[in-house]
């Protein structure tokens, strides 16, 4: 086949925290395809055609891409942060396992990004500086005893724990019930980070405590930075740094 | 104070992952600080001092910088990967609080990058597709029996592991034993790869199982990427991709 596929992470939001990388995938392609939000980051360009679709279609979207791909286009994939992190990587790479066998001769490549949990982290200090994990709290895909039983786990363990998805309208309880159980776990002065719209104009950055974190401030665009016990907040004038030391124990 | 501090992470290797807000801070800079091996990837240009230091001594050269900036300089911490994963930032935010008071007033930015984990995610298709977490092998720092007890709670908990700084010269063992103790709790089909240098021109990529998983590939430039029980294999010509589905149970 003379099609290909590329999957393109977009950074966080700033543009210039793309990789040129990914510029240049964006610009050679014939089609773009992707969720409204992200492809309104992609400029215009009267030569592409543009598929757009409502996010929580992505197998769909993604055996849509293959099939342009199939009919010989140079497609790109349109996502958010890493490509490979709770986007749509997985979803193309899932379509292709079980679909259209000519799908596994494609040219596919996957072009990854600067995460949102990177870009978090960045603007408090280093709160991922040492053994950190990232889980979705979307149940839509997996049992939510799933999501507390791992959150348990790494927290026992020691890990920075970095949440994607936290909640949304539909989802409005998810990231209370995890606070709740990581209360019973985690000393109550660690620090919690909230990181809304990281990069953009409208970016919120606010600093709790596990005990006072308030569930309220996050939405779907937010990442929720958790500390580990080992977690430091340092105090300065301007807003505190939080880092988690290279070394630690459990 | 008048100088600042940009900590700047450079990507995984190829000029074309680095993102133009680390390139702008390099140019910046009037001094850059770090180790010889990525300042090697920075262009030379003969208005900036060039402090190139050994890589053990992370905090010794977090206090230079701070130091130099301290005396009115722009100085830019040249970074591999992301600065804050298992990097430089963590160290620079560590000299901070044990330090100089008057460090907390400088003007300190973290410039993030795309990390190694995500980039040798993307070389084989999409591994990191569901919770997942990063774990540095490196015992110089903690305790052995803290990593064995993070391994082990996460492969429990049906985490895709992310392993930096697996094994080198001086600590030829550690992968060895993380391997054993991952045998005894993950199937032996379990997906494990093994990225060196990726996007590098020596760029050397390895998929195996955990079951002959061979530690010897590995050395301080490798990510070592293992799988849950529900990562996936997609066999096709020219080398599998592997991918973890978005919904997983543990």
């Amino acid at each position: 086949m003379t099609g290909s596929l590329a999957i393109v992470g977009l950074g966080p939001g700033a543009s210039d925290l793309q990789a040129p990388r990914a510029t240049a995938a964006l610009d050679a392609a014939t089609d773009l395809v992707g969720y409204e939000t992200y492809m309104a980051r992609v400029p215009q360009n009267p030569g592409q055609t543009r598929h757009v679709t409502d996010n929580r279609e992505e197998l769909l979207r993604a055996r849509h891409a293959l099939t342009l791909a199939a009919e010989g286009r140079r497609v790109a994939v349109v996502s958010s942060g890493d490509a490979g992190v709770f986007a749509m990587a997985s979803a193309v790479f899932e379509a292709v396992e079980h679909g259209n066998a000519a799908w596994r001769t494609l040219e596919i490549e996957v072009i990854p990004g600067i995460s949102a949990m990177f870009a978090a982290a960045a603007r408090i200090g280093a709160p991922l500086g040492h053994d950190f994990c990232a889980i979705s709290l979307s149940d839509n895909l997996k049992p939510w005893d799933t999501v507390l039983a791992r959150l348990r786990a790494v927290a026992e363990a020691g890990f920075v724990i970095a949440l994607y998805n936290p909640q949304s309208r539909a989802r409005p309880w998810q990231l209370t019930a995890a606070f709740d159980l990581l209360r019973t776990i985690l000393p109550p002065a660690t620090p919690v980070a909230m990181a809304t719209a990281v990069s953009r104009p409208d970016e919120r950055i606010e600093i709790f405590t596990i005990a006072d974190a308030d569930p309220s401030r996050a939405d779907m665009r937010t990442l929720v930075l958790i500390g580990s016990a080992a977690t430091r907040t340092i105090e300065r004038p301007g807003g505190a740094w939080l880092y988690s030391p290279r070394g630690s124990a459990a």
